[in-house]
């Protein structure tokens, strides 16, 4: 069954409504799992939603939250989610932010109090839409160890970067700075699969290639001491810099990791024109120089595969399989209730 | 024979001067050198006066250049390095960018038309004692493949983060964002020992472990794509976005990898007490917690090992060998004579 994205995005929309969501909470949790469908990134479609659900029926998310925002001063604004969501604080914020970055040459918003569970790429190209780069991050809960420790400390800590190119596509990347994801160590457990080696410890903190093991030890950052060093500052800056949450204390005060974590969220905006006045060149067109002799050499960009997908949903509808619509009705039909 | 800081300082600034170097450029040159042997950071220490003399002899650097600071407006500010080495442009610009974060928030520091090849950690340092974070990156010349590619386009690209911490030595890491420096593949070739799986491609792009072949191809990035993304992002900013030369651009400008390229850095700056400000918690006390929570499980901070070596140097004084004394020796008495 083939969805237009508008219409998914209604269908979804309603879901949360259902479910108690207020208006501002509904939409921006809607535009993003629908972008996540639309894209064939999946682990951030509709899959979410009943994480949504049960969060929300879990009282960890504030599901009538009105953001507040704090233009701040100087660089600086701060958008206070109330405990709701962070996706309708950034969409609170980002038109300020880009009008301080476009000001000053670059500008930071703190997102506070929220519950954090979509991808940052939709929040990274909104701002490369605005002509800006983009920098996100923003901790998890604990469930990596940092290079050379035996537990979990640190979070899958995303990291995320966007550039914008005028009339195509932005150059984004978002990604966890752990090896995997823990969805993934939880799909080799379901498929009897081993993990590849390098991706987790086990309670011991001995590498282990057992789902089980893994599970109930720790993950790994990526590329070693260099991932973890990442990591620590996404903590630092994304945590403890804006006075909010790290991994080992949301962990703490949500007791579980089946649910969506409360942290903050540390978002930068820089503008390219700014940094480049009065320098040769201009920055978009030597970027695409760049990033053309990338491609030119058959690497691909960051993103490539999701954008593909884009252009395919937008032009063909967004695909999806029976189970999938059932579950839609489902959760239109009985809202909270039918979640566990 | 041992050396005091203070005595090889000057020991280094003499032979500077004596090779044409003005006395901003020495004095910044002979502190990061110093500051390198002190740390046991030896590929960054003394070792390096022979490639600075080098790529003076070959006219690739201004050796008299005085570098102009542009306070510029908003959160951003400019060195020009006019041709000279990025220390000392550093060094001048750091009071004001210091000041533009207190101020701000945060603030950003962009070098251009300067030589590099310094490590970026001293300039991390330099920041973290203001009481403020700092985030730091630059190109390099290409000699590293993005992942999925088989030439060299991508630098090296270091990034480099500082975190301070009152009465303690900084959170820092520096490290490059290719798998290894080019000088570690050189050590190998001379070695005549393979090198690890997953370090380089040969010229044409397949996986190579004989350093000569690797030395003709490309190195890779760490973390593979993840890494790629991340050294990509340097380009885009530390090279595009401030206007200056990205690494396939430094190359072709200097022609060869054996002197320091001609690039820019860009320098971030910000201060934890403005984004914390108003929220629970003091930044500094916290970071401690997760700090010491990172070094409880028994990992190890990055620099730790720097900071003993510090610590040794300053108490004890720094050991050099008797050929590393003769080849100080040698470069006072003949100057650029003494570089091939």
């Amino acid at each position: 069954m083939t969805f237009s994205v508008a219409t998914l995005q209604a269908r979804v929309e309603a879901i949360f409504r259902r479910a108690g969501l207020n208006q501002v909470q509904a939409a921006a949790l809607s535009r993003v799992i629908v972008a996540g469908e639309r894209d064939a990134c999946t682990s951030h479609g509709i899959y979410r939603i009943e994480g949504v659900l049960r969060t929300v029926k879990a009282g960890k998310v504030k599901a009538d939250a009105l953001p507040v925002l704090d233009r701040g001063e100087g660089a600086i604004l701060r958008v206070d989610a109330g405990g709701g969501f962070s996706n309708p604080a950034f969409e609170l914020g980002l038109p300020v932010l880009a009008e301080r970055a476009r000001e000053l040459g670059l500008a930071a918003l703190a997102v506070n109090d929220c519950t954090h569970f979509a991808a940052l790429w939709p929040e990274v190209e909104a701002i490369t839409e605005q002509g800006l780069a983009a920098l996100v991050m923003c901790p998890s809960y604990a469930t990596v160890a940092p290079a050379g420790g035996t537990r979990p400390l640190l979070g899958t800590n995303p990291l995320a970067f966007g550039w914008p190119r005028p009339g195509r596509d932005p150059y984004v990347f978002d990604f966890a700075t752990s090896v995997a994801a823990r969805g993934e160590i939880e799909l080799h457990r379901r498929a009897g699969k081993p993990l590849p080696e390098g991706w987790a410890i086990d309670a011991e903190g001995e590498p282990t290639t057992d789902p089980v093991a893994a599970l109930g030890g720790a993950m790994l950052t990526f590329g070693g001491h260099k991932g973890s060093a990442i990591s620590t500052m996404v903590e630092l800056l994304a945590g403890v810099m804006i006075g909010d949450l790290t991994s080992p204390e949301a962990l703490e005060a949500l007791g579980t990791t089946t649910l969506a974590p409360r942290h903050g969220e540390l978002i930068l905006a820089l503008s390219p024109e700014m940094f480049a006045a009065g320098r040769p060149g201009d920055p978009f067109a030597r970027a695409e120089v760049l990033l053309q002799a990338i491609t030119g050499q058959g690497a691909r960009l960051p993103s490539a595969r999701r954008y593909a997908a884009r252009a395919k949903s937008v032009a063909e509808g967004i695909a999806l399989m029976a189970a999938e619509v059932e579950l839609l009705d489902r959760l239109q039909e009985q809202g909270l209730d039918g979640v566990a």
